[in-house]
Formats: structure tokens, sequence, C-alpha cells
């Protein structure tokens, strides 16, 4: 496989960048840009035959414009006789979507999936998936990295595994939450809603497990407009938890969010960059660690055939 | 086939009520919205087992979001068992980015067909597409309708077409104005755009064929900014024309495209609806006619089994 | 779609004979044998042109075989010309492996879809998924019943849910267990295993949750060697449990389980026959349920195009 | 990749001679024949495992014969275990049948593409196609040469620049007149066929734009039976113009092609050789360009992933 | 599925007029012809719409036109949006290249296969394919008829039976011959081809098997340049064969078979329509018998679901 | 194409064993293990990123299993990124249900066509199939090597070839058994089974062909339950004669097939070991010679782009 070439759309251009810093390589060129009508309009501006192509796009706000650049990117390439064309999608959008629970609704996660195959990709780099099922979605090869052990890693350095508590904020992800309370040493705690009587929006939130006296750490794969980690830092407090810290991979942080952390009594929310955190999002309990470092060891690991696999084990 | 039953997007909710209208049928009941982290949801609200469904959704502003949201309500349609699935896009966006005119650029059209394809339209809908070769993109059945007769009998009615010319505002749409003057009995025009020097932005329109002290029609698939409609009109006053109407199937009108026309001295421009024209857009001088009809029918002939090219035939 | 046909390999002639009592039909005709080399040869021994058939056939023991009969089944009924067929699946084999959760391990369950797709199916009727996701491993509809209120039913007449605490015997089965909870207003419990030390196969078994003088319920998709069910029985009457029923909707039973389950102090554990049941395993406590009219409702409805959501609505 | 291998069928050897000795290679072994019963048969003479193959074969007269012959080429190339397969198309034919522009039409070239495709072609290298959004019929890369730069240079060379006008026959082709016109600097006018009254066949030819006392040259993509050409001939001298030339790409030259121009006042016309023009047809007013040294290149770059692009970059 | 409509290409009109005939139904309207250019363009002239549409086409002499017009057939068919598409092709032609017996050859049959399928045929109606597993080269069904029990009973009345002997005038027929053989009660035997020497042409006949002093009747599924039945009859008549009758499906014909067949002394030649047999091949020793009504009564019982085996238990 | 690695499944492990010795490499790691509920689980353990992957895994006893492990392994590969996947099947298991020669059957070995190429292989190499056109069941490239080669070296070492006559063991079995007849020198005499009466069951075995006086070598490509083979054993020797060898490519030996062989008057059973045989089943007059070298230098030339059909030019 030739040469490495590393390309962006809008989504998340400075991510991109720091990746390419990592890898010692210059991003490659091409325009991608929305004409007046709204059409996104692509141009690669060097030649990429035979290359080995990285386009990478987080299918984040702008969301339903992110995911159709990155479909137009790979036809581009597909039709430029890319020689392989790698998806980079750190934060997989419209993966909670991902079964059918109530009759007739799609299966965007699967239909995402076939989209961006058909488009043109050979394979998939993504991150922290919301369910790993959704790797079996593509018949294409797909590799998922984990921000698992940079968030145990801050925390560990933090000090805090005394007498932590891990606590997963919702039923689906106590798999995940059980990982980083294993990893951290720490019991874990899972938060349960419930519909209280006939009354149709009103619901209870239980605590499932002990929490008495200790440092709560809450765990997600995304927060999206933070209501779920309020309700929860509340609750937790109340049941005598003594400060709540809480971490998840993507900081989706729509409507809401910003406003609900910053008046939340939560100590520090920590991310990864797999979405922008703009500035004004930017409070100063939130800390985001990057994952540039993580997706570019990988691509260059694809790019020369070895393992990812490797890159967990001694972790 | 079973019971025919239509649903609409968010694109162009109106005109998919008067084509149910046309159809005396109620418009199929189905929740489609955005979350507050912009991922769309779609939850169809009646049974479609081996139902006749028709999806009606133009791909028009906002552009991407139309579109993702058409695509998501196919893989609904699908998993939910319906019969079979006609995509009724009415305004085909991206046609414009049909084939590879400079080096490493997409083929949007032919993504765009491969999306709906894989996401489960069994057959498509359209009407006056960019151009004809986008129905080989495809390779499920495509029935393409055109608003040429709709817009012929306007001009018909209106008497104008004594001392008339038809002009094409382009090279590349000066087959579809000839189709138009062969049936108005006029002679055609041609309008070409040609870079002056080697000054980058620099251009000249010259008016192929006779227009001098004649009443011009111009022609076109669709008038986006409207920046080509308004010099071809003020460059046909200038070579004698007396008075300049104009003419698309659809009414795009993005960024300046209002303003432009309100200042500029064409007398009336007359648009179908295949995208919505807001309040806020209807000057005085634009008409819109209605394709719902036209719709309708093929609607109830694609459900019976009757043919389509039968519509045009007496035309 | 003509005439309903129903088939079976031989993985559960008697629960298809069941669903044919149930849908008031003979079973099709069909020699479905294995060779003296192993070669599973099928003959379909009644016209099926055209007509709307069902094959019954669980992915159960011989769990190869009867993958491959299954499909040399539908391959046999594709060539014969049958006008829709719908794979009945009550349980789907090789679900748990559904994810990469190790480096180079594959996705069967993604596999398997693929297999019933190119063999032939147009369609998918299954039963308690391990994941819901499963149904996005498919691109044709797939219909998933559920067991839940056939469950949920027996325990209600049996009285027990006065003081019942309801047990996911996993962290990965705790939303389903958390679905049987609400719908017998009881509390939620959860099994975490965590290992011990360094030393590689020594575990601990907690529980997160109250249970202390309740009656435990547990919950799983299925119960292979029952290894888990019984270190969760033990574990919870050491923590004042006063005593526990265990129910699943799959009764794998494999290897040891069922001399596990007969020492146990379990009192009683409930499935159903998506898998059969033979009697040298129908010890005194273990109660089967039949799900064969649900499946026979449903295909009954499929067939007639109406609503299987709405099979559920009212429980 | 692999050495480069290149094979040619019994539409065109010379032309894939021409182009072997641009590469300074012999062209690839095989035996490409009919039996008594017209069918053909292929035997690849030399190994061409993992080798990078280019098949040469124009689909020409034998038409359908020419693309049998291609495709049980790519099929045996295929099962041989070449690495990478290019179809070199000079001449696309069926490229007009490319809309349905009738009801119950075919899209041929739609066809052809899926046909080349499925034989197992991984990728399309063209000339001048009769329209570009031919290139999106497929979805393996295709690459378009264009003869534009050698038509150009020789009319160039000519001196006829100065007082010339560039004519497209047909309303169809004014796209590429116009690219030529801007090149050579001169006027475009373009030929208009009308339907005159009621009587079926007679038609009117106008000409759109100036060209009394002017020369003339003829555009077109392909000249078949030169009707078009002849017609246009007579109508521009009847209009003052003083002399006319013509060019095309694809000297089809079908049925009463060569008389009707041998009787004609056409000065001289130019093509290429895309198609042969076997001696019975070289009338000494026909000059034949190469394309041979544009494929060469152009297989050259491909084979070792150079831009195809810069091969027009300067033109 | 609606109204049953056939339509016919031009390899054999006549054919498709018994077949109608036999149906009781007119032909299907449509232009198929060839442009000056060869180009094939065919119109359906009427509404097919969910119709349920058989295409009679054998892949005869012109053999690469008539496979090009049979798939060009059907791409129009499926883009008019036909209900249900059977390939009707009573000769299957290439289906002698069904393996690959030397390196680098390709398997035609296959790819035959794979075009009518990617044009659009839903499935496939043929008579004696040259090898069963042809039927496996396709993922739509096949019926598969047979001519062996109208040739039987043309011998059988013949009154031949007494002391016959099947002939085989290849090994690869003896399977069909030997059916032939046992339905007419009639020994077996085998002509072998073996090379001499090292000579490269030259070849000894030998037959396997007892004839002597017996009638004979060669069996083959096709007869191409009739050189293996005369020689055939030739070796069979010096070791001791009184007289030699020949069959066969398939009456290919091609080049010096008929003035072989006349000059050779066997009786009479027994054929089948499946090829149109033209006057000047009508050798009084040729016997025609019709497929027809075969075809007629496959594509009824097709048409409205009845079993097609049914049409050969009898026999 | 880098590095080459060899996995194998449960099969035939000393087969893999002996080719990768061959190759001189180790065998690449892996773990291949059926779970108490008979899931097969795939896990490799090392690296195969872009590596020339080739597994080894006939489809013969426990027949299923090792069809549906080959797919699992395929799947895993597919999805550990390997580069290219060549399934090396010795023994294509169902190769014997390859056309519809009655209504309503599966044609198996197309099925295990698909399911190979939809798990994963890019490619197969595979030994002497039961018919050649199981070639043209797959789209990918296949290797098919012959054992002949082997077979009749050993016979012409033992010095028979002087009076010998090779038999076909069925009619089906003809052209295989010729090949060797003529490479052996000898003539060829052919078994024909027909039915008596009207006694269903009840069938005579015929020899066609010469066969007095003379030492019997008989032919298949596989031996099953021997019923066949034994019974034209006997016949031979009934018809004079003086002792009759046997040989195969493929020694299935199911069921009765061992001590059958062992009660034989056959002088001695010729097999290869694409299939193991056990050592239970290692009769003194069996005598294995072994594919291994065959297939290592086959997997040698494929993976470095070198002839396959160059192996067999010289024999």
């Amino acid at each position: 496989m030739d040469e490495l070439k590393v390309f962006t759309g809008n989504a998340h251009p400075s991510l991109a960048k720091a990746v390419t810093d990592y890898l010692g390589k210059p991003l490659g060129k091409c325009e991608v840009f929305e004409f007046s009508n709204e059409n996104i309009f692509v141009r690669i501006l060097e030649n990429v035959r035979e290359r080995d192509v990285f386009v990478i796009q987080p299918i984040c706000s702008p969301v339903n414009k992110s995911l159709v650049e990155l479909l137009i990117m790979l036809d581009a390439l597909k039709r430029a006789s890319a020689g392989r064309i790698t998806a980079v999608v750190p934060y997989y959008g419209y993966a909670r979507t991902d079964k059918k629970d109530q009759p007739r609704v799609p299966i965007t996660a699967r239909l995402v999936a076939d989209l961006i195959t058909v488009a043109g990709a050979h394979r998939v780099l993504t991150v922290d998936l919301h369910a790993g099922q959704i790797q079996g979605f593509f018949n294409i090869p797909v590799d998922e990295l984990t921000a698992l052990y940079i968030l145990k890693d801050y925390f560990k350095k933090k000090g805090l595994d005394g007498n932590l508590v891990v606590v997963a904020t919702d039923i689906g992800i106590s798999k995940k939450a059980r990982d980083l309370a294993t990893r951290l040493n720490a019991p874990l705690a899972i938060m349960e809603k419930r519909r209280i009587g006939n009354a149709d929006k009103s619901e209870a939130l239980n605590v499932i497990g002990e929490v008495d006296k200790r440092v709560a750490l809450t765990v997600d794969d995304e927060i999206d407009t933070a209501g779920s980690l309020v309700n929860t830092v509340h609750t937790l407090l109340d049941k005598g938890v003594k400060e709540v810290y809480a971490c998840c991979t993507h900081p989706v942080l729509s409507g809401p969010a910003i406003s609900r952390i910053a008046a939340s009594p939560v100590k520090e929310l920590v991310v990864t960059d797999t979405i922008p955190v703009p500035p004004e999002k930017r409070l100063d309990k939130i800390v985001v660690l990057s994952i540039a470092p993580l997706l570019g060891e990988a691509i260059q690991r694809i790019h020369s055939g070895q393992s990812i696999g490797a890159m967990f084990e001694q972790a």
C-alpha cells in the first residue's frame, strides 16, 4: 500500500490537525464547502491514486451535514482511484438508534453503516461505540478504539481511588461502567429510572448499590442534554455521596447541557475531544483530554499492518 | 399490491397534503422530528405491512437534513415490512453534481441514487431531473414527470406566443428550452458565458440567436441564486428585447435570489411547487403553479398499474 | 400473496406441529435427512410456487447441523419459486458472539444473518434476541417477539409479587431484567462478577441492590450450563433472600446444566419451548411454557398483513 | 501492483499495438476467436496472477460481438487471478441510449456499465463519452480522456482561427462545441432541427448564431451516418459560410456515411482512431489523428499511480 | 401477479408465435431493431406495469446479437416497471464453456447467467441445458424443461425399440443417453475419442459397449458442425450396426453441418425447434418436433403458480 | 502482498501441518473450539493485517461443523483486516448436490459457494471437484488441483499398465476415468446401473466395454459407503476380470465402507489424504498418498503470483 494521506471535512478540523501533527505529516489538501443552495461540494486537490487514504470526520453537529459531507468525500476519493479508504469516525452519530424497541422505527445506526459502505469506505476506525454490536452492522473491517484508559489514567492520577464508587448513569451503560470500576478497583452502582403510577412523565430515579459516604464517578459513553447527569448528581448527593465527578467519551453537550452542568454541583466533567468543544462551552469544570494520539497511533498501525489490539494489551 | 399509503417528512408537507387531497386519502400518520442532538427520529404510527407506500420528500432546504430524513423514513418503512416503497422526490437535490468535469470531484447525484436504493426504496418518482441520465444512476425503476406542459399551458393562455423567443439561460439547458420553444411555436436563443482575457472572473454573456424586438421567455430547470437569470434579463433588454418572462420547474431561490429578482426588470417568474416557496419569498411577480395534481395522478397510476407515459401522450 | 405454508426441519418438529395446530393447517410435506456421509438432503414434496412459506427451525442442538439444515431448506424453497420465504428462528444460536470484544474474533451473529439472507430468506421471525441490535444485522425485515408477557403472567398468577426482587444474573441482562421488574412492580438487583487479585480464575460475585428478606426472581435470556444461575442462587440465599425463582426464554441447558439445577436450591425454573426440552431434562422444578400460540399468531398476521406490534400493545 | 500487461480483443488490434509500442512493451498473448457456432472463445496464454492488466477494446463494429468479447475477456482474466483489470474502451458504444426520453425504452449505456462491472473490471479508461454522466453509471473508477486538445492543436496549426465559427451540429453537443470554441477563440453557433407542420418527417434546420462570411468548424462527439453533418454543411453554406471543416472524436461512419461525405462540399473531416477506419473508408479529405499516445500515457500513469488530471492541466 | 404478457426479440419469433398461440394470447407489441451503427434499440409498445412478463429468446445465431438483444429487452422491461420478468431461453448459448478445463479460460456460461440476472430477469425458463449444473450458475429460480419425452415418444411410435442400442456420441453426454436408453428399454453404448501417438490431431473413435447387428440411435444435447455425429455413424456402421438414427434437442447446425448430414448414411435426424431451422437447412431426413406446447404449458403454470415438476411426473 | 500465513480449523490439522512443513513455515496460531452449547468460537492469536492468509479446511466429517467452522474463521480473518484470504478446501463437501435433477431440491454446492464468499474468502483452492462446473458456482477465482497425476504415477510404478482396463464405477465419472485411462494408455469401461422391472429397488449393473481377462482399475472422485465399489468389483470378477484395483481422490469412507472394503476381493484401494483417514480405517489394502506437497506448492505459487497451470503442464 502506497503513501498515507489524511483528509478532513468540516466537522472537526482541529482534531484532524492534531492527528496529522502526531503523524508528522501535513493534512491532505481539499475543498469541502457548501454552495448557497446548501449543496456540499468536495474537490480533492492532490493526487490520491493507489494511496492509503484516511478521512477524519466525526458525525457531530451539524449532524446531518457532517454525515453527508463524509459520504461525498468518500465518493470523491473512490472515483479518484484511492487505493484504500478508511473512514475515521471518532464519534459515530445516530448510534443510539441501534434496535427496534418499538414498532416501525428505523435502525439508523445500521443505515449509517450501509451509507458509509456504499459511498466507498473500505474500513472504519472509530472510538467507543454506543453498543459494540454496531461493529457487526458493517461487513468491512472496523477498528474500535476506547478512551477508557485515558479516562482511567486521569482519575488514577487524581488519587480519588481510595473511597470511590463508579456509577452508571443508566442501566444501558452498566457494562462499560463496570469495566472502568474494575480498572479503578472501585465498586459499582447503577442508576435506574422507573415510572411512578400512571402519570405519564413522572419518574423516580433509584440507586442500585451502595454509595453512602463515597466519592462518586459517573460514567457514560456520551453526555447529550446532561439531564440524566444532573438528576444523577442530585440523587447521589441525597443518598449521602460526598462529591460527584463525571466522565464520558463523547461530549455532545446539546441544548441546555452547558447551563445545566454549570448550575449543577458536579465537581468536574472529564471528556475527550472526539467531538469539538467550542470555547463557549469550555466551563472551568469541564476537562477535555485529547484522543488525537490514540487516533494517530491507530492510523499509523493500520497503514503499516501492525496490530491495533496490541495498543491496549499492556493497559 | 395492497392499499396505497402516502407519508411525508418535513421537507414539504403542504405538497404532500395537496397530493393526498387529490387522491382523496388522509396522509399516513408518522412522527419525524429532531432530538436536541439533531438526530432525526422517525416512527411510523400505522401498520404498513404489505402496503403500497409512497414517501413524498423533495431534497430541498435544509438539503442535507431533508435527504437524511428521507433515508431514515425509507429504512423505517423497509423494516416495518412495507410491501413496496416509492420515494417521491419532486426536487432531486445534488442533481447538478452529475459528472466529473474536473479531477477528483464526486458524482453526488449518483451517490444520492445509491443512498436512496440502499435505504430501501423500490422505485422513484421525480420531476424534471437536471439531466435525464440521472435516471440511469438508478437500477430501480424511475418515473420522471415533467412540468413542461404546465408551464406551456400557462404561457399559451397568457397569449404571449405571437412574437416570443424562448431563451436558454445556459448552454446546458438548451435542449429543454428547445422542447418548450417547439411547443410554443417560438424560435430559440441561447445565452453563452465566455471568459474574457486572463482575468479569472470577468465574463462576457453572448446571445446566440435572434432576439431583437421580441418578447423573451427564459427557461431553466431550476433557479438558484438568480444570478444568471438577472444577467440574462439585462443582456436581453440590451439586445432589444421588449420584455422578459422567466420560468423554471424548481424554485430553489437561495441566498440573494429574491432581492435580485425583486430588483430586476423581469416581468414575471413562473415556477412550480416542487420546492416550498415560503410567504416571505412570494413576490408579486412570482407565480407558483401546483405540481400536486400531476404527482397525485402518477401515484394513482403507479399504484394501479396504469401507464405513466399515457399521461403525456395527448400533450 | 398466495396460500400460507409452514415447513419444519429436524431441529424442533413438535413446536412446528403446535404452531400449525394453532393455524389449523397441516405441516408442509418435505424430506429433510442426512445421508451416511452426513450431507443433509432436502426435498420439498409439495408445490410452493408463489406461496407464502414459513420455515420453523431454531438454531439449537445439534447447532451447526440445525443451521446448515435451515440454509439448505431456504435454498430449496428459493429455487422452487416460493413467493415469500420467512425464516422462523425461535432461538437464534450464536447470538452471544455479537461483537468484537477482543482482537481477531468473529461476529458470528452477523455472519449467521448474512448466511440466512444469502440462502434466500425474505424475512425473519424470532423471539427474544440476546441483543436487540441483532435485528440490525439484517437488512431484511425482522419481527422479534418476546416471551416477557408469558413469563410475567405466569409469575403474576403465582402471586409472588408482594415482596419480590427481580435479579439480573449478569450486568449484560440488566435492561431486560428491569423490563420484567417494572411489569411485576418489583425492585431490581444486579449480579456483578469481579476478578479477585491476579489469580486468573478466582472471581467474586457481588449483588448490587437490596435483596435481604425478599423472594428473588432471576432473569436471563437463555440458560446454558447453569453455572451463573447456580452461583447467583447461592449468593442470593447468603445475602438473606428467602427463596429464589428463575426464568429465561431459551432453555439451552447444555453440559452440566440439568445436574446443577437439580442439585441447586432454586425453587422453580420457568422457560419456554423455543428450544426442545427432552423428557430426560424435564425436572419437576422446570416449567415449560409454550411459545407456539405467539408464533402462530405472528405467522397469521405476517401472512395477512396485520400489525405484529398490536399483539403487544395491550400487554 | 505487479507488472503491467496489455491485452486486446479483435475490435481494434492496431490501436492496441500502437499503445503497447508507446509503452515499450509487447502485447499480452491470448487467443480470442469465434467457433463455427459463433461462440467466442478466449484463452489467455501467459500468467496474469496479481498482474496489473489492461484490455483494449472499443465497442465498435461488429458492436455486439465486440462487447461480448470484452466481457468474456474480463471473465477469463478475473478467473485467472489478475490483480487489477482495467477495461480500456476508447469508444463506448450504446452511449447514446443514456436516458428514457420516451416510455418503455432501455438505458443501454447503464446496462453496458453493469455488464462490464459484473464481468470483472475494476476500473475503466475511456475517451470522450457522449455524456459525462455516463461516468456516474459506474461505481468503479472511470478515467475519461478527451481528444479535444488533439483536435484543437490540429486546427490551431492549420491557422484557421482568424475568422472561424465553431458550430454544434445539434443542440445536444453545444456544450462540447463551446469548449472547443473557447479554446480556438471563436464564436459559437448551434444547429437546431425543428419539425414543420404536422407532416411527420419534414424538418427545418435552423442556425442559431452568426455564421455569415466565416469559416465554419462543426463539432460532434461521433459521426455515424453523416446525415446531420451533410445537412449542416449545406445549410451553413446557404447561410453564407465560406467553407466548412468538420471534426469529431469517434468515426463510426456507418451505412451511407462515406458516400455522403465524399459527395459533400465539406473541406476536411478530422477524426481520431478510437474506432478503426479501414482503408476503404479513408477518403482523402478524412484525416485520422492517433489517440494511442494519450491512451498509452494514461495507462502508464494509472499503473504507476500518477495523476491523469495532470495530463490536461497545461492544455 | 397481474396479467401475463409474452414478448419476443428477433432470435426466434416463429417459436414465440407458436407459444402465444398455445396460450391463446397475442404477442406483446414491441420494436426491437438495429440502427445503422448496429446498436440494438428496444421499445416496448404496451404498458407492462406490474404485469407478469415473459421474453422468449434463444441465444442462437446471430449468437452475440441475440444475447445482447435479450439483455436490452430485460433492461427496458425492468425500467418499465414490469412486475415479474422471466427470461425464456429455449437454447442457452455458450453452455459448453461451463468449466475451466485449461488454464486462463472463461466460464462463459456463468458469465451469461450473471448478465441475464444483472439486466433484470427474475427467473429463467430453459430447455435441456448442456449440464444441469448451469442451473446453479443462477441464484434466481430456473425451470429446466426437457425434450426427452418428446424424442422418446417419437421413437416409440416409430417402433424401433425391438433391437435398439442408444449411443452417446461423446462420454460427456453418456448420462443423458442413459436416461433415453432406460425409457426406450435399450442398452447403452458410448463413443470415446482417443488421441493416437504424439501426432497432435489424429484420433481414434472407440465404441464402448455392444452394438453389432443392432439399430443405433445416437443422442446429443446439441448438434453443431455434425463432425462427431458423422464420425459416429461411420464407426457404428463399421462395427456392424444395421442403421443409425440420430436425435438431439438443439439443432445448432453451424458451418458444414447440413452438407455433412446430407452426405452421411444417417437415416434420420430428429431435433426440436428450440433454435430455428430455416428452410434451406430442412433436409428430408431432418425431422423437427415442436417445443412450443411444452414452453406454453410451462409459462401458463409459472404464471398461475402450478407445479412444473408435475408436467413430467406421468411421463 | 505481505507475508504468507496458513491457519487450520479442526477438520484436518495434520494435513495443514504437512503443508506448512512443505512451506517451511509454522502454522498460524489460533483457537478454534466448541463451547458446551456447541457454538464454535474462533480467536486468531497473531496479527494478520494485510497478510496473505490461507485457511486449510476440508468440508469433511463432521461435515456441517467443518463447514460452519470454516465460515467463522473466514469472518474472523476478514474482520481482523487480513489482506487476502484463500479458503483451501481440499475436499469440497456437498459437491454431489450440484443440480436440480428432481423438483424442489436445493443446489447445495452453489449454496456452499455463496456461504464461503459471503463469509469473506477472496479466492478458493480445491482438489478434484465432483464436477468442474462447481468452479462456475463462484465469482471469485478458484484454483482446482488434481490428484490424477499422483494416482497415475502410483499405478505406473506398479507396472500394471500392460493389460489394464480403467473402469468408471458410474456413468457420471466416465470423463474423469477416461482422463486416467488415456494417461495409463488403457482402454475404458463404464459401469451402468439399470432398474429392473417395476420393483423399486432392484437394479442390474451392466459393464459397458471389454474387460475379460484384464486387470481392472476402478476410478471415482470419492468413495462414500463403498456400495458401488463393492458391486463393481463383484460384477467385474464375474465378467472375467483377473483382479481389481481401485482408486479415488477423496476417501469419505462413511458408514459401512470399511467393513465392505475389508470383505471385498478388491486388491488395493489407493486414495489421497484430502480427508483424514483415521488409524481405525487404515486397512492394509488401503494406500494413502499425500496431497500436501501439491497444496503447498500451489499456495506458494498463489502467494508469489506464479502460474498454477504450469504445475500440470509437464505432466
